[in-house]
């Protein structure tokens, strides 16, 4: 059907591609202005990444992390969402072309995120496993206790050894937190349930190609970051990088190899582009925008968060793919169409940058405001919390999500410990699938 | 592995196969005894199947009514749980097979629960939707909201309407209480989410074959839910039923014909047999059993709850399949074989019907107390929410679903409106897919 069964009326139609932290703070921001504003995702809900690591170790359920996207703009005039996963861009034609159809727009903003970057290794493109979306989140907390099932019913020790041992590449604050609550969880949860199995086998492995952990912040956290971790029994590996991953080897350029049959890939993310834009409007994989946001040489698109790389002396490769900056591109250039609506001049965007943070377990934080002042341990703990717990969307999310940090915290448990959809792996030594066929061939019985 | 990696003590060891009331019932009060135990289930979770519903319309997470065996069980000694699907039993042997390996048993308890029965109507067993699982509930959530995205894309006035309209077959509890959630859905949270469409466009259809709701309920109590029900908009078909289902069109014995592109079958259940055991220990479904619960024949075998027939004067079909008949079953099993390996003799089991109750919506429920007090209306619903919070396993689980209920209840809202793995489902006029391969093509990106 034209245009997705979207009413042709005389206001401008603003089509955001992406529910994520800059569209809608973008699509907040236009709340009454004259526009029409169409939002799609193929996803219905918008995700809070940030605490997808909590999913995936069953310290809070994925309902919590996710929040309806019609449900956030239900208060909005002019306001329309389609679930579709947009294929193709025709600037010429001003159209983008998507699985249920084409739609045209007077202003098309690119807000589609970014997505796990392989660099090249098939292996752990094939064998590794992803942690970017609630599903892959799910799927790797789905494998966590899969693992611990199998390792009670094998003999061979090697083979519970690679079946407990973890491997987590890029020590970002992703990979990070995830080392930090797996730890917790071979410490306080897991041998209650595997009475069985001798914890002390259970590896957690943290692989990270820079010289020290949490790269972006400063000597003070890293250190602090790393001394928590390294408490909690993690093995940090620096200075070092994975080369190749067979599904129960993990190969490094430094002649070590671990054993094991879980990898996750935290260690690098890659703008999701779309087809149909010239070739030189992007960079690596991002979109090179002006100060208000302008894609490369095409007026009336605009690209915001990880995947527009806005150049500029303070940041000479664009800014860094974090939430912040996704939000406040978002608002800044919902300010603008706002403006030259009522054809007002544009405002250059420029980043606050209210700093970063990182936690690794309870009590264990590093938190740096403003680039200024530095946190770490408790105090740096509760920051984080009252940070993430005002980022979630919904008073509902917050209240549970406190709750169950609440509850996690004086019971020293993590109750989710569910495996809704199995995911098939193969036995080890058979050849086992990607996450991309495992995806195909869930049970869900 | 021999006995999947279980250790042989002299302990006698039993078998339980199944985590649903019955069994862990019959487990938590085998704590401390002289047994070993042995748990399967092809689950690693206990479902709280009363509340199944809710997650199929957005009001609870998944995570609230599911609860790991592992965490129930782990300060017993001499338990140990695996994750497994039992195919068949060998009496003679004393064998029960997996798909991880046979299990050597002393005593077998069988609490496997019940499958949906379709009653051989194929059209509903290829494109009806069950609801007896925690993913079968999720994927009804995903259809219900999938539903409403594709109606706002169709400008076919009639495949619109089909789209919208929910044919619910069979009034007991679940049927009830999910048209009646369906109802709350329609008049008070999808209005606001698709403006665009019209909700008096909406139907929910019950149909029942008997002359009245809940029939094995009393007189005051079934015309009271249906009063509630007609209130709350839902159209109830009584002595009337389903003759067949083409995925767009319901085709009743009355000449009447529904359209609606989803079919929910709440109209029957079967007991979930094994292969192995002898054609005459079985009757409609059930396994026969004693007193004691030995299945006919069987010394060492027993049966309980949904999957187990006790015939008695005053049960001549053998109890009704609900989850107190099983918990009293599971109870009394226990009880037996710790008198039995103290040489005393054997309790017969008798029911101690507590009640039965159903909630249609917020302030409306009908509740029957020891089949002598009756209760309705707000009275009825607290009582009923109540008895729910309690029956829960866990206490993370009672106060999340605690809280989750009077925020539904102060914001007349459901949030969980997510749509985590879509069902994919053909467009109406096509050849759709039943669940069963829907399941095998769950997208999950």
């Amino acid at each position: 059907m034209p245009n997705l069964n979207i009413p042709d009326t005389n206001l401008p139609r603003v089509v955001v591609i992406g529910g994520g932290f800059a569209g809608i703070n973008l699509i907040k921001e236009l709340k009454d202005s004259d526009h029409q504003v169409v939002l799609l995702d193929k996803h219905n809900y918008h995700t809070f990444q940030p605490l997808l690591y909590q999913v995936a170790t069953a310290g809070l359920e994925p309902d919590s992390v996710a929040y309806p996207l019609r449900n956030i703009f239900k208060k909005h005039r002019n306001f329309y969402f389609r679930m579709a996963e947009v294929s193709r861009v025709n600037p010429a034609r001003q159209e983008v072309y998507t699985n249920i159809g084409p739609l045209h727009y007077d202003h098309l903003v690119i807000a589609t995120g970014s997505e796990t970057n392989y660099f090249g290794i098939d292996g752990v493109a094939r064998d590794g496993l992803p942690m970017k979306s609630v599903p892959e989140a799910l799927n790797l907390r789905s494998v966590i206790l899969q693992n611990f099932e199998a390792a009670s019913l094998t003999t061979d020790l090697q083979e519970r050894e690679r079946l407990m041992n973890y491997v987590i590449v890029g020590a970002g604050p992703t990979g990070t937190e995830l080392a930090g609550a797996l730890a917790e969880l071979k410490t306080h949860v897991l041998p209650h349930d595997y009475p069985d199995l001798d914890f002390r086998r259970m590896s957690i492995h943290l692989i990270e190609m820079a010289d020290k952990v949490l790269p972006p912040m400063s000597e003070f956290s890293s250190r602090n970051a790393l001394k928590y971790l390294q408490s909690m029994g993690v093995q940090v590996w620096l200075e070092t990088a994975v080369k190749d991953y067979d599904g129960s080897m993990v190969h490094t350029n430094r002649e070590k190899t671990l054993p094991a049959s879980t990898l996750i890939w935290a260690a690098g993310v890659k703008g999701r582009v779309l087809e149909g834009l010239p070739e030189d409007s992007m960079e690596k994989g991002r979109y090179l925008v002006n100060e208000t946001h302008q894609v490369k040489g095409l007026e009336r698109i605009y690209a915001l968060g990880d995947v527009a790389a806005m150049k500029s002396e303070a940041y000479p490769q664009g800014h860094p793919m974090l939430a912040q900056v996704a939000i406040q591109q978002g608002k800044n250039l919902a300010n603008n169409l706002k403006r030259a609506a009522k054809s007002k001049g544009l405002r250059p965007f420029r980043y606050k940058d209210l700093g970063t943070m990182a936690t690794v377990g309870r009590n264990r934080a590093v938190a740096e405001l403003y680039n200024r002042f530095k946190v770490r341990g408790t105090l740096g703990w509760y920051m984080w919390m009252g940070v993430h717990l005002l980022g979630l969307v919904g008073f509902r999310n917050r209240l549970v999500t406190l709750f169950n940090w609440l509850i996690n915290y004086f019971s020293y448990d993590r109750k989710i410990r569910l495996i809704i959809r199995p995911v098939n792996r193969l036995k080890s030594g058979e050849k086992k699938l990607g996450l991309a066929q495992q995806e195909e061939t869930i049970q869900s019985t």
